[in-house]
């Protein structure tokens, strides 16, 4: 494990080199973990000048807590410090003459104390390199992906086989999360969504102590962490014998844009193109103000990282990318659908994208 | 309720306006529930200029959340923007010459987003105002708190009854978390700490799956989220008949420790009085390179916030300031002792400090 995560920081140092830097600073916690396999609460890393890093703690590491033999630790002398401080003092000392920091992370006020401590030294900005790395993953990584979605799969998979109505959004939320670590996640990738009835379809609805009631839509959406790693799975049932009319169109029409996302989705393709066959069944049937700025979003270390399925995305897709496909349609007052996948970027020639998140999308009557 | 936060927006109104800013923008999330009784994902909010306060969104809120009369909402017209950035335009339309921002807050990114789009805007730092205001609690807030401090002590005193021995720290921590949320918590207030044996003590000990052994000291270190307010109790036990000699005397120690630091907290007291109360029988045993850089601080809506009681501390105590006293000794391979309570600041005249986490400090064989 060590040996990944020296690779990574080469690769860093690679690019810091290419655009100027002598050194970079990394505080993001996420960008910490990807580059050392730790994050300290408030650490900081220090990446060159030259060969040698330093992981700057703001207290002792615990017990048994080893550092990779090519990685420096240093304890903050100074009861209040900022680690990221003390990272530029260093780099000072070890005579770096330009040190590229976060500014997508460090607040205006951090930056301000590393300025005043690293007179003469100039910071720039990092851009956004690390999590460039953390584009493409490595098989270990969707290998911890895939288990984050087996988890999630299964504790869908549970709640589907108990008594649903009667109970609250809060509770099956609960309910779910719970099952995620009894079946070995390190806990849920992000708070449970759990929407019923009019709450159904939202984005991001937080659950309420409204129950679950016959002929509703219920949609859920969780995903588990496991370690470290994040997916997320969402579905949306019919609670009851049969679906209203108006439910299956709006399911058949949601899903079929949530199929023709994961179709679209191969290594050279364009993020906005994806987003496009997402939103366009969606759009050509009216629906155009009930979208979401984004259509689906990576997925890692963080649950939401790049690249972003959007209209406005710049990029394309790579082999071994890891991205959700999320459309949803949402009715003021009466509810609605959303389908959320977790799946790999792959060759077609490897038979396309794979599908992490294997709980049917067959609309099912509970 | 709509009453209380027009009134904490007016006084963030005239602390502006004596400081010379004509608006205030306000993005950390604790800060936008305290002013707004919400706390929408990416929002910002704009105080003044004038009387009038608008809510920016990055979506609709859900049906049902109706803003009260006194604040604007509006929602983002541009589907991948920045509440702050469309907040600071907003200002400038409304024709403020000046803007307080979050610097602690902000990233060094979104500030320079502001500042492109508020060309003309003078950018101040609000230098952690609202922090201010939140410092001094109102009965409301105590009353929340006090009911997050009982169901902390309700986990807390079930798991004592349960079997400790064989048990993983992980396991015990899932435990305390489901027995707060069924005892009523939102949630955990923060990851919920349990450290045996070697662990024990440990200022911030993440479980593992080492398991409780017979003569083991066990810290734990829970808090329950309560309508959004946060407290914690943390404490030692020794696991079977007899604790062994080192232990007893570690054990008194760290107890008296602690019973200085609460006695020292009265309305008026310095911050920094209060720990050294609290630091002075560890340091006198010999204890120094055992301690943390501070020995208690603020709770509220964050579970980490002003007062912070630490030997560099600026400020007093007031009245109504609920804060933590939870100094410990951690002796690396033996492990240690830590005791941490919730109080609430009082006059002496009405009986000194509140205690609000009431679990029994007596050291318990278990």
């Amino acid at each position: 494990m060590a040996e990944v995560h020296s690779v990574r920081r080469a690769r860093l140092r690679e690019r810091c080199a290419a655009s100027g830097a002598a050194a970079a600073l990394v505080t993001r916690p996420a960008n910490l973990r990807y580059l050392t396999g730790g994050a300290p609460v408030g650490g900081a890393l220090l990446v060159g000048p030259g060969e040698q890093d330093t992981l700057v703690h703001l207290r002792p590491p615990p017990d048994g807590d080893q550092a990779p033999d090519d990685l420096r630790d240093v304890v903050l002398p100074s009861s209040d410090g900022d680690a990221a401080v003390a990272a530029a003092d260093l780099a000072m000392t070890l005579r770096a003459d330009g040190l590229a920091v976060e500014e997508n992370h460090l607040t205006v006020a951090r930056h301000r104390a590393l300025r005043s401590v690293a007179d003469g030294l100039r910071l720039t900005d990092l851009g956004g390199a690390v999590e460039q790395l953390r584009l493409i993953k490595d098989e270990h990584e969707i290998a911890s992906l895939r288990i984050a979605a087996e988890i999630s799969d299964q504790a869908l998979g549970e709640l589907l086989e108990s008594i649903l109505v009667g109970r609250t959004e809060r509770h099956l939320a609960l309910e779910l999360e719970r099952r995620l670590v009894d079946h070995g996640a390190d806990g849920p990738a992000f708070a449970t969504c759990v929407g019923t009835g009019p709450h159904s379809g939202a984005p991001r609805h937080a659950p309420t102590d409204r129950r679950v009631e016959e002929g509703d839509f219920l949609t859920v959406r969780l995903g588990a962490c496991y370690h470290g790693y994040r997916c997320e799975v969402g579905r949306t049932f019919v609670i009851g014998t049969a679906p209203a009319a108006w439910q299956i169109e709006l399911y058949d029409l949601v899903f079929a844009a949530q199929r023709a996302g994961r179709e679209a989705l191969a290594p050279g393709v364009a993020c906005r193109d994806v987003d496009r066959a997402t939103r366009q069944p969606l759009t050509v049937a009216g629906h155009t103000e009930a979208l979401a700025p984004w259509t689906g979003h990576g997925v890692g270390l963080e649950i939401d990282e790049d690249p972003q399925l959007s209209p406005g995305a710049m990029g394309k897709l790579d082999a071994c990318v890891p991205v959700t496909v999320e459309p949803g349609v949402h009715l003021p007052g009466r509810g609605g659908v959303r389908i959320d996948d977790t799946l790999v970027v792959r060759p077609a020639a490897d038979g396309g994208p794979e599908l992490l998140t294997i709980t049917t999308k067959e609309l099912l009557a509970l």
